[in-house]
């Protein structure tokens, strides 16, 4: 399977720390070693990084660890390759045009049994992952999403998720870069730091932040993830058919939908 | 305006020497600080570098300038800004997803009095040569390009392409991954490399290659840019109105169109 990582913030921020501990687990402390990826939005764009190897022995992993872009959404994944060979193009989050901005998606677990529709997005490589988010924003664009409220738009997204989890394991991440789509069916977890600020310790790396040098009062970053980063902060885990909306760092909406959760990972 | 820079080869190729001599343009020997991106294909995936910034003094460029990168087709771009804002979203190659390929597109120039017709493709951020991308891309898809011959497709792009020409400078690279299509209405040379390969020298950095020991006999490397890179080998300069369809290195088609080239740069 696979690992996510998100970050929803009210001011630009980098993901440096996290980034670190979850490329570990990409070849060092985890089996994740399929592949990696990463896409920040800076404005209306996203900036992404891509390989095919392992991210806890690359050289553009590290830069990415080292050199801080500031976004305030942002979606990572390693890959540990189930459908789909290990290759550039199989490796996540998926980025496509919508309606004038950068839809980014990320994915962990499998479907059975799915076949997606003919639609106008087609994937590039042969995952199912690719093909799931393709026949999402078909299903958008096919719906008349553009003018939609934002919450009959979550709607929307909830009741694909839903279709989507009803074959098997679908714990998404979801960006249009407004805002952050996130929806689990079988491990996710977040935590929204603000001020007071503590330390935070890595659980995959020695490295502890002081997130307190690192930010102003009035920030708000909150971080979703698969399997928690830190040892020593209290994550809020999500339950099986629970979604969130996030935006600017904090959730703007949520629910649960029943989800089949013998179907297992 | 900007320059360009782009490879075909026949077999996966880093472009570490010419990005290195076109980087140092971006904000050391030459102006084009605004912004500066890179794609290389990678089987039918892209991976993709943008920056907002001059790339003459990033640390990203610096590693994509020395971290080998291999591709059979890559186009770059720096970037100096006239139509449209010093941001992510406006920095170029501009990437789709098209029938399944990823699509990339640069463009040097600035056209006069155009807009795009209403299509499925919308630019993500504000200069015309995103929205030149997308009305190509649309236009591609309401004439039914999918299953076309190749050599149709091309009639198809030669049309587009003399139709944006017809209202200013109109310097185009653009891929599937398959081909690499390079049109040109004010400045543009190639070059091929194959055995028996020579030294070359950069025009824009103390940097000298040896291609002979980079490279096997059947290697076959074109570059093709908006000012050539090196001083020591000979550029084929394309005419006003030529274009050029490139694949594994080759010319496989060419010819050329008139074009109003009082309009200059």
């Amino acid at each position: 399977m696979c690992e996510l990582l998100a970050m929803s913030a009210n001011t630009p921020t980098d993901l440096c720390f996290s980034f670190t501990g979850l490329t570990r687990r990409g070849g060092d402390t985890g089996p994740h070693r399929d592949g990696w990826g990463v896409a920040f939005y800076e404005g209306k764009a996203v900036r992404a990084f891509h390989e095919s190897g392992a991210c806890a022995s690359s050289r553009i992993a590290e830069v990415v660890q080292t050199h801080p872009i500031k976004s305030e959404v942002a979606i990572c994944h390693i890959r540990q390759a189930n459908v789909g060979s290990v290759c550039l193009a199989n490796t996540h989050p998926f980025i496509r045009e919508l309606w004038g901005q950068y839809w980014v998606f990320a994915h962990n677990g499998q479907l059975t049994g799915f076949s997606a529709e003919p639609g106008f997005y087609e994937p590039v490589g042969d995952t199912d992952s690719e093909t799931l988010f393709c026949d999402m924003l078909n299903h958008l664009r096919a719906g008349g999403g553009r003018d939609l409220p934002l919450a009959d738009m979550v709607q929307m997204l909830v009741r694909l998720s839903s279709s989507y989890a009803a074959r098997g394991v679908f714990n998404l991440l979801l960006s249009n870069g407004d805002w952050l789509f996130t929806f689990c069916t079988t491990k996710m977890a977040s935590i929204t730091r603000r001020a007071p600020f503590g330390p935070a310790r890595l659980k995959d790396a020695d490295v502890t932040v002081d997130f307190e040098a690192e930010t102003t009062p009035n920030d708000v970053v909150s971080v979703v993830v698969t399997e928690p980063l830190t040892t020593d902060e209290q994550w809020d885990v999500y339950q099986p058919g629970e979604w969130r909306l996030w935006q600017a760092g904090e959730v703007v909406m949520k629910g649960s939908v029943p989800v089949q959760t013998q179907l297992g990972t």
